[in-house]
């Protein structure tokens, strides 16, 4: 393990949250509205703590860095998130009405994993300058991801080293530095293109600055926070509020799509989507199960709403379940179970490989339906060959049994989690579909679960640690497993 | 497809069903309690209807039958489990106070997939001969299920074929049809002296010879029926219930591991057992998880037992649900969330390959856990060789890729199987735990689940579509998915 670039790359990760801290305090400075005083003290003291840490870092590990070796890119990635989770979390044990050190770690986390799980029950209690610090942990937390899928999963493999071959930029040879350095970019561009594109959109609704980025940020990184305590519900009672829930919908689909792949259709060549599995069945599966949702109510005596009205909601909350946001309108929390038991499966799927969305992501669940097909078909055909592709990449034995490892590695992790946590509540009475909520909501990035941690609800009632390890399940989540796993192997801190 | 050998091969199935029910008609005849006289009617009725169907398949299927193509053979295990459970019901329509075509096809799946689920609420309002029957079913599954693992699972495939080879008596070149008949009966011979030793021990503590039959039966297949409604419950009055429950415990343990490798160990090669991956993590799970209950329970202020107590009661449970027997004795629905789900883990991975335990079975729970834990090595250390050896035999990736992919298959069958089971009780407040306890209880044939179908309730209350869909769901589960779900794959049926 080479510690000095760990230190000088997690330094200037800390130096980069410092000056996003410190833009939050000179909003919390400029803001009219009162009690900002104290977010600005809190933000501008954590930034500089942050920036104290990250400059040591940084000094520690001076020199110019030629590559980043793959060990140490995990281990950058592992630690990133968890560093930022720590420091990002000082201006909420800082500022009034406080967080305790485990429950701010908990709502950092949530932010910097673009989860939008809260364990604040009222959001009104808390100065605008914090709660828009909540809202670009989040962004931030897109944007890194973005990163993190040009620069390490590209070798970390599991299905998104496929993808890269096929697109033509990547064609030529290996990715350099410098090519991975422009995607990434053109990545973050599409990102803060779509960002402002949704702010302008909503505060053309009516909206408040504030409001319209603060949603819009949390819109493209399928985060998930709102600085309102009833979500985007709150604006259930304006006259287009339709208005605003589509849009937003919008903005949720499109950033649950691989952004390379936006990045190639926005070059025109519209062809490209024809081969992308993944988009098609994402919009297929999200179609299909708001559309059978809304069927479903329409008919249950227990709901009385008009098609239309129960598929604007089913869609609204499809949208905002499949892509990972947690935004909440209505209660899924009243619909039958099935619904509820269809959620948790999109909750599982999740969005596309490069995108900002959470969950074990829809190629991964399309390698494993072929898969599984084709075991179907050899039962009775034994010698018949098996050819898988997806997205236009074929894959061998190898990748197939990576990719459905993955997959039954993640639904073990969601078993053992709930155990876990049903473990550490014990005591309270807590129930299985609440324990299942729980880990579904953090391992999958969502925000909202199930049963008394439902879309009305949220994670304060729960001991801290708990929260501490829920946490811990967002991290895991967000890095697809194996940079945090990768973490426990004495191995891995070897140094060589 | 070869319809001359479908014919022939389900006929003399059920004329094998014919005999089994005329046997328990007998009973009814001579047993000396009131009201058989009824029973021993509908069992020769049933007997003589499937004993006519029978022999009219036998006769259309005349002729000698060489060998039986992979594809009939598959065809004829899907078939002649239905084929068994729609005929193996007439006893409980025909008998008086009858049940309906399809709660008796539950009840009769049930049987003969050794799940053991009942939808008889007050099995005191029913006749011996039918509740002895009702056992058999049980029973005959369980020579059912040693006979497929033997003579069709063996070229099936996914992780059985593997075991097979290594065995002393397989070494010498492919199975042939003696050998295989050899081994069957090897195999039942062990079976039936299970049943008898069982049997005469339950007998010596006490129990009558009906009661110690049915119980004995219904043990080593792991079935899990009981003629008394409060399961073996019923002998927590008696002075001696450890010892029964002990000596329960000790064949549904026993019936959990593999028979082959009992076959092998009878033979006095006793160091086989040290390669037997399987029987070591099976019996290893099975004592971590009643340890941990135990003590869980113990630590618990509204548990008030002490330690030893509560581990023989989590010690039967944790048996009775890793073996998917299903025999109950305490509540385990007042259990803590999180034993919950400790327990549905263990459903879902069930017994060992080649025993009468249902489940995803643990050798590829096994292959899964040893696949990932490579897996998360491999993220930085890309180019190690990986090599996967389960019960001494390696594996390579397409054997492996099959095995993860009949995982995340299992699960996901879990997760849908929720959502239907939601959606064809919707309108009656049915809640996710109850959904997901049905699905795993059926599908894994385990029998009780969670909920509102936990251990102290029955199936009675669901629709009959939906008792029909979960005895789906344990014919799929019992036949390990690929043998039901060809069916349904329009080219299996093609004449050829
Ligand atoms: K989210
Ligand atoms: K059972």
């Amino acid at each position: 393990m080479n510690f000095r670039i760990l230190a000088k790359v997690l330094g200037l990760l800390l130096l980069l949250l410092s000056v996003s801290m410190a833009s939050c305090g000179i909003f919390a400075k400029l803001d009219s509205v009162a009690g900002d005083h104290e977010a600005m003290v809190a933000l501008f003291t954590s930034a500089a703590i942050t920036a104290f840490v990250g400059t040591i870092l940084v000094l520690g590990g001076l020199g110019k860095i030629e590559r980043i070796p793959r060990r140490e890119g995990v281990m950058i990635v592992g630690l990133g998130w968890v560093l930022s989770s720590i420091f990002g979390s000082l201006p909420f044990i800082i500022c009034p009405p406080h967080l305790t050190w485990g429950s701010a770690f908990f709502e950092t986390a949530s932010g910097i994993t673009t989860t939008g799980s809260t364990v604040i029950g009222d959001l009104s209690q808390w100065p605008r300058g914090i709660l828009l610090w909540r809202s670009v942990t989040q962004w931030l937390g897109g944007v890194g991801i973005l990163v993190l899928f040009v620069a390490v999963l590209s070798y970390l493999g599991v299905g998104t080293k496929s993808l890269f071959r096929n697109e033509s930029s990547f064609q030529s040879g290996e990715a350099t530095t410098a090519r991975i350095r422009d995607t990434a970019l053109t990545l973050w561009k599409i990102y803060a293109g779509l960002t402002v594109i949704c702010a302008l959109g909503l505060r053309g609704m009516g909206m408040t600055w504030y409001h319209a980025i603060s949603h819009s940020m949390t819109a493209v990184s399928t985060g998930g926070f709102s600085p309102h305590n009833a979500s985007v519900g709150f604006y259930s009672a304006w006259g287009n509020s339709a208005l605003i829930e589509f849009w937003l919908s919008l903005f949720m689909l499109i950033c649950s799509l691989n952004f390379l792949i936006i990045a190639v259709i926005l070059s025109k060549k519209w062809q490209r989507i024809r081969s992308e599995d993944d988009a098609k069945w994402f919009f297929g599966i999200c179609l299909f199960v708001a559309l059978g949702i809304a069927a479903g109510l329409t008919l249950d005596p227990r709901y009385s709403v008009d098609f239309w009205q129960a598929f604007r909601e089913s869609w609204f909350i499809v949208i905002s379940i499949a892509s990972t946001t947690g935004f909440g309108t209505v209660d899924y929390g009243l619909w039958p179970a099935w619904c509820k038991a269809l959620l948790a499966i999109l909750m599982v799927i999740g969005g596309c490989s490069g995108s900002t969305a959470g969950g074990m992501k829809v190629s991964r669940f399309l390698v494993f339906l072929k898969s599984s097909a084709h075991e179907v078909i050899r039962a009775f055909r034994p010698n018949q060959v098996f050819r898988l592709v997806v997205n236009g990449n074929p894959m061998d034995d190898d990748a197939r049994a990576r990719t459905t490892s993955f997959v039954a590695l993640y639904l073990l992790i969601i078993a053992l989690g709930s155990v876990v946590v049903g473990i550490l509540e014990a005591g309270v009475g807590i129930d299985l579909e609440t324990c299942l909520g729980a880990v579904l909501a953090t391992l999958s990035n969502i925000g909202p679960g199930f049963g008394a941690l439902g879309p009305t609800s949220n994670f304060a009632d729960l001991r801290e640690v708990t929260q501490v390890f829920l946490a811990g399940l967002m991290i895991l989540g967000r890095l697809e497993l194996f940079a945090i796993l990768v973490l426990f192997v004495p191995a891995a801190w070897k140094r060589f």
